[in-house]
């Protein structure tokens, strides 16, 4: 088992949780997510990002879950890890919960529930920073943490030495431009790894040096072949994977009355399950899994891009695969 | 040792929790504090609510909090504890880790950091009601939790015997008053609390059966006058008492370049400090106290709102109120 | 024809532009109407306000209005006239068209659109003043406007007689306490008046000197009533009124798919030719009146609260209403 | 003089308004502005948009900024114009107004200042396109208007023929994305251009058509050179360019206690004023102009990105360049 120290880049989905249908962590369908991940080609795994369902766990479900992924991934690829929560306490009670596994580094974004300003926020990273020799990630992610994180305040914090980089998920295009070209210019400090599926492409050009999709649970060999496109320089190449995988993304839309992970992550572990990767789609408490139709158009939307024949995968069917 | 069961109404102000220099729950401070909201006439004590900077701690320190405000109050009111936490089952772990405390019911938010609908809404208070006897109350906070809580969502939980109240911070005095009034017309099976210190008044007119203001940390008699005359019908004296709140209300505005708790909390730890009932006005990891100028601002406010004469109290004086 | 110079306070509401069927002024709805408002016993009438629909009209149907309005009135109470628009100078083009009408001033909001910053707001305002002698109101109206003007900003612009008053449907209850608290403190040199329809008794608490309810043009008595209960420090009967007349406002929720003031302003159309004084509900366009069953619902509220009995009004009745 | 039927794609600056230092339109810097933008290649100008100051006019201004520019351009490149205002009526109005120019084409938004739904925005545009056989533009910029325009309205007012094309400027790239994508498997009926300067690169490979960038006054050959090279294939230079582009787009993070235009259009004013082209940066009432150390930082930027060299431009110099 190695862990890398290498800054890590590339393509790193955050990583489902798949569940049974009693709510536990599945470890059969993980064990073949994982593989499917490795065989697609990903450079690293975040594990307990807001795709992992982090923010409905109690402590010990994160542990089992840090757990088990590290124990399949078993050093193949580098895991980073979430240690997501309100405020500066808890997220280094988090830290200090986790420096018995294998792992490449931590994610935290900015504090949140309470309001805080830009001081708090800097005091915020440079204490987890201090918590651990492990490297630090800030996670921007105004969706759920409703602070935009300031370009000059992360160059500030990577030029510290504080943050090895950044997960922007941000959706702000032109704040990440800004961000890619000041970092260029201070020697590049920060490592920046977009989140945003459907404009991947776009990073690259940017100065993304890697993708966080959680659609690359999915599709990871699609993220990987536009990465490998995107160091080469092929950029047509870049552009009809990403062509390709935002049309696969319309699956996060086919739910009907579903906000938030609820639907997205839903599609996720229902696609997954269509595809015999996953036993269920069962989501994580109060949420419920997606049903009726929807699962329906996600197998028609996965058909339309090449993951499924007509004649494949289907609810129930993955034990068979997992045999296979 | 008793907990009432007879339902919470009145002024039941968040809690503040004074720390030492260190960092550390300061006892004697707190006993001050318990005293001076007693003496005021307080009718219950949130404790772990937002004012009491919950967000900031870890699970340790909640228990701390708990037994020494429990210990230090003594069933001379109840006392109602928040367990808010991002998702449904860290709330509940909140909840089985209260359970050994005296204390007269939880207050919990809608989940928050991950997105989430009605349906989960409803899951979610619903799970955390099956998991205690004691009566759960809602709090209504969107600056925080993002999401506003729909009145006929509460009346129907209220209805159903899942909530037995909702603690009001929405600022959404429009919203309130058409809740309050659904609420009689169903037999009022809520309790509605306002948190919003400075329109109290109001909200007793729309219906309110009391306040959980945090300015009720500096100023507790007021607030129980207040609630004394709106039971009497007397409201040019609930008017009177409230302009007078109000203008006290202030000291929030004095620091500068703070937002959030670090600006309001801490107006109210640095007034408790110069009142002489906290021996410091420190504030939780990351955010930093206010200093300099502010504080003499602050000062002068309590002076003309007569809370302090011009000889009284002041940094360092703690000590020497607390032998008196 | 006389216009008064008094500082406007009670009852002003919001009066509604009356259509026909084709979209043209509807001179016989709006005689009913102004005769309604007359006999209810309101202080003033604000037209081309946001209720009146005026961001949907052109310049000649805003200076029809304007002959319309006054002609009607024709001196009873005094008319204040929405100068509303993007920026100064269509603003002032506004005013200048005005002119010739008889008015008791100018109601103008913070400039939208294009973003600006307090100072801009500042100049703003005095650029308006300096075009006429007529007393200025400023509108704060944060969901149509997007800036939420500061109650430091208001004071200064009314200690230095820029404004003559405000026209608060901020919707931020806390901001007008204080508000009110301050223009105390400096002399009342701000006459206020409160947009918000249901909570109207809690802005009197707080210092109101009259309310701009759009509510008021479907039951001007019920807010003359309270504002003479207010003034009378009859508190029991404020919060009766308003009780009744928060249940009436439960029409501008009946409508489904609409939102704004295709549901608002379409609401009181509908109680108002289920009345028997609109001849239609027609809505400016692109709106569309409501129809179906959401009228039966507006019916039957306006039954519960006394405003129709069972056998009265409806549709095509106002020819009949009209002619009594 | 010849106006183009097909459809406008290629770099499309929104047209700055050059002001005298009395606010009366600067035609010798006008002509100066419409040279340099013809000089750098662009492929058409966009009169009346934000950038143009368009919120700020009268109507006579704006009848007055059309006669200038379409004089000024006569004919060489397609000039389309905003017809942006509040609501349906009043954008018809300026449609007819401008009906006499020699345009290409109108810019409208979806209607603001009043909330409206779906519904009406399409009854919105589909009136619009009604009144005049120019093709029609849908401007989608919620930064202003606070309505995001939904890409499969879009999609199907482009569909129908109502409107030919899209200028977005929603910050939402994963739309634009989702919206270039639906756009393409529906046979391309719309145009797309993008409105922000720093990620257009991102937008080429995403789809994009051309753009309208506001930075383009500054440095028209820039963008030129980009669209060149995108519809070349040479991502490479695309992305130098863009990265140089982006570098000088800081010029608008200069100004200190502005905000909105004040602070971007003016920085854009300032450039020009710098360069040579333009004899003010006066600014639309109630903005005030830039000035103090900003100037210099402006200055700075514009060496920085060759666009300047130190002996060069400078206040007061207009005069001679223009005679140049």
């Amino acid at each position: 088992m190695t862990t890398t120290s290498a800054p890590l880049t590339g393509v790193v989905p955050p990583l489902l949780t798949p569940l049974t249908a009693e709510g536990d962590i599945d470890l059969p369908s993980l064990e073949r997510l994982v593989g499917h991940l490795l065989e697609g080609g990903v450079d690293g795994i975040f594990a307990l990002g807001s795709s992992g369902e982090i923010a409905f766990w109690d402590d010990q479900r994160r542990a089992d879950v840090l757990e088990a992924v590290t124990g399949t991934v078993a050093g193949q690829v580098p895991v980073i890890a979430g240690v997501i929560d309100m405020q500066t306490d808890r997220v280094i009670q988090h830290v200090r919960a986790a420096e018995r596994f294998d792992l490449a580094g931590y994610v935290a974004t900015a504090p949140f529930y309470a309001i805080t300003g830009p001081e708090e926020i800097d005091t915020h990273f440079r204490a987890i920073a201090a918590a651990t020799d492990r490297p630090l990630w800030a996670y921007d992610l105004p969706v759920c943490v409703h602070t935009k994180l300031a370009p000059a305040q992360l160059l500030r914090l990577g030029t510290d030495g504080v943050i090895a980089g950044v997960k922007d998920s941000s959706g702000d295009d032109v704040a990440f431009r800004l961000l890619a070209g000041a970092n260029r210019a201070a020697g590049s400090p920060l490592k920046l790894l977009s989140g945003h599926e459907v404009v991947v492409d776009g990073a690259y050009l940017s100065g993304a040096d890697g993708s966080v999709p959680g659609l690359g649970n999915v599709d990871p060999a699609g993220y990987a072949r536009m990465h490998r496109a995107a160091q080469a320089g092929d950029w047509e190449q870049v552009r009809a994977e990403q062509d390709r995988l935002a049309q696969l993304f319309e699956i996060v839309f086919q739910p009907t009355g579903k906000v938030g992970p609820a639907a997205g992550v839903g599609a996720f572990k229902t696609a997954l399950r269509e595809l015999g990767i996953f036993s269920t789609n069962t989501m994580a408490r109060p949420m419920s899994p997606i049903e009726g139709d929807a699962v329906g158009r996600i197998r028609a939307i996965l058909e339309q891009t090449g993951l499924l024949s007509g004649a494949e995968g289907g609810s129930g069917t993955a034990a068979g695969v997992a045999g296979a």
